[in-house]
């Protein structure tokens, strides 16, 4: 996911300089013109804006805070911008840690997988400092469709993508039952979802997820269900947290351990899916 | 919903003859020409077309089954055409009924509020005999945006239509449960609609029922939500029947049960989306 964002912000004029967790994965950005470096710290200057897309709290706490080194090495007036998908709890922490040091810590996670982000077509959710905002703001425009600023609370916009996940694994689960009821009245899953997805739900969440659950293909992953169980996880985390009571979150996250379970942590992570297939008894095609 | 579906007929050059159960409400339709007779056989013509729009598998069996009136009316060659919203079990009886009076029955449930039949923007869901099918379509295609006919066993288009319901309650839940998230994080419900259904979920059911729960107006009722309930019990019903297990339409099924038990069966449908918001210790504006 990094990747690509690098690569636009290379093509629209930026200097950058990367590093990366995994040896050579950004190899092809020093062709472009990147400074690669060994270490994160390394690639703050200072007064500078770092952006990291990391996979998970841990990650983010690892390179954000172990140390100090990145923290130290922005100093007064640096700017981290954190787009993983990461709890909002730990994006508090963060932000919390960094103002220690005279760093603005921004929440900048976004919607759509790297196919989305190569033709910068993401959808950004902002939060935290409001003077901070205002100086990245046009770097993340650049990088997609429209960024959404959520107020100070560097959580706020965690929380937003994590809903968002959460909506996008429930219309998962309701179309993989509703195919499973049709399928088991003799009626076949792809009519009933084109019809559907040409009228009430005519957008790209059912249409594209609800492809795939017609094709049953689920390998190689766009996105694995590993991920995706982390993702709802952090749902039902932030849920607690905040005292909110989901059911259906708590019926998808099932679903998805269920998934992992049988061994298909590694599938993409609609696969969940297949849970209500093989629930009802139905055979479900060699991956 | 029968209402604005005559109209259309009577607009497009139908001789209708209009039998209502609820004496004076279609009184309006006379002025317009139809001819309102007092019973449903009156409104049968040997080997001729009856529309039904009934609310539930009772008022089905009683209109087109008691006593065989209507059946008979119909006679050989006749063609019983129900746009109710019933159980397939209950089509597939009717169908296998009329059978012995030579009269075809199609189940043509309908995907739309009566302001959407209003301007011939109903999603016709269509199963039965192929050859009544024929005969029909023409009269179908004129009431809305498009038919799709699933093959001859006559509840197949009435499952169809009970999965459409399912999806659609099961989005409101999880919209109801995403807006509880984002408000007990202090972040403004509006916005985020906003943000999704521009975007991954730009589709009617998001952006239609999405604006009714930020707006949090429940009445007065544009379908009500008792009416919800025999739907997704309905679901659940074809459901056991197929051995299908549907955890979601479990859990909607609940949601719609508290929310009638709590004396809203007179409030629109989505106010079910309440519970989730009342479960999290919200405060729910008086209606």
């Amino acid at each position: 996911m990094g990747l690509p964002i690098a690569k636009n912000l290379i093509e629209s004029g930026y200097a950058l300089r990367v590093f990366n967790r995994t040896a050579g994965k950004s190899d092809c950005l020093a062709a472009l013109g990147a400074k690669l470096v060994s270490s994160p710290a390394e690639a703050a200057q200072p007064s500078g804006i770092v952006l990291t897309m990391l996979s998970d709290d841990r990650a983010l706490a690892e390179v954000s805070m172990r140390g100090d080194e990145l923290v130290k090495a922005l100093g007064p007036g640096g700017i981290h911008v954190s787009m993983g998908t990461v709890s909002p709890a730990a994006s508090r922490e963060a932000a919390q840690h960094h103002i220690g040091f005279g760093v603005s810590y921004l929440a900048a996670p976004v919607f759509g997988r790297p196919e989305a982000a190569a033709v910068r077509n993401l959808r950004i959710c902002l939060s935290g400092a409001q003077a901070a905002k205002d100086r990245v703001l046009p770097i993340l425009e650049s990088l997609g469709r429209g960024v959404t600023y959520f107020g100070p609370d560097p959580g706020a916009a965690n929380v937003v993508k994590l809903a968002g996940n959460f909506l996008l694994a429930s219309a998962v689960e309701a179309m993989a039952e509703m195919i499973a009821l049709v399928e088991k009245n003799g009626i076949g899953r792809e009519r009933v979802l084109e019809l559907l997805t040409s009228s009430l739900f005519s957008c790209p969440v059912y249409q594209i997820y609800g492809k795939a659950l017609v094709a049953q293909r689920y390998r190689p992953a766009g996105f694995r269900m590993e991920l995706g169980l982390k993702d709802i996880g952090l749902v039902l985390q932030a849920a607690a947290a905040s005292r909110t009571p989901m059911p259906m979150a708590g019926l998808v996250c099932d679903r998805l351990l269920t998934g992992v379970a049988k061994g298909r942590g590694d599938w993409d992570f609609t696969a969940f899916a297949l849970a209500a297939a093989e629930d009802a008894g139905l055979k479900i095609p060699e991956q």
